[in-house]
């Protein structure tokens, strides 16, 4: 991709189908934007040092805290804070924006399993 | 605000209608996440270290570059990577969401001036 492409975002994410698979799709200083298509449980988790934002392009998901829930719908966002437990859930497949420090591992502190990704895909 | 509560994108742009003067509603890491109003004309500039993404949330905007223009619509994103120099343009209102790492002052290496944004409100 030549620098300051502009992309486009349902394009990306009409080209892969898998759910828990977040896809690179550009970088911001040494940030990944990806794009991840939710579907049912993701394990809990927290990332020792980095903050991580969920932006929902369609469709919603909710956000289980270990006091309360957040459902976050199609034009909203929520950034999870570093340290704090989480573990996304949804119902129905939800498209997202990602946007995290480059080499955070989806399933941070959690023991490494099915759902792990590390090494990104990028489309 | 509490730690990682959601935020609605239209509800935050609904409160605002000044043009290109940025608002913060939220941070990741040490970065801004931050929403504009575009129309008309912005002034030639560039970033010296830090990257800057424009994610059109309504509308459509032209991101000109010196050597050419790239027309970003809704649903649509640029990165504008560190030193190269762009100008927005809107000729209708265009709604962004802009994410730059702390501190950077909208601007850039141009003299400030009437557009010239350093301390942000929050929204």
């Amino acid at each position: 991709m030549a620098a300051a492409d502009k992309i486009n975002l349902a394009e990306k994410l009409a080209a892969f189908s898998e759910h828990w698979d977040p896809k690179l799709v550009d970088t911001i200083d040494d940030y990944d934007i990806k794009l991840v298509k939710l579907l049912g449980d993701f394990v809990w988790h927290s990332h020792a040092a980095e903050d991580e934002l969920f932006l929902v392009l369609k469709g919603a998901f909710r956000m289980d805290f270990r006091d309360r829930q957040v459902r976050v719908g199609a034009g909203e966002m929520i950034v999870v804070p570093h340290g704090v437990e989480h573990k996304p859930f949804a119902e129905q497949e939800c498209e997202i924006l990602l946007l995290e420090r480059r080499g955070v591992v989806n399933t941070g502190n959690a023991e490494a399993g099915a759902l792990t990704r590390s090494a990104l895909e990028r489309i």
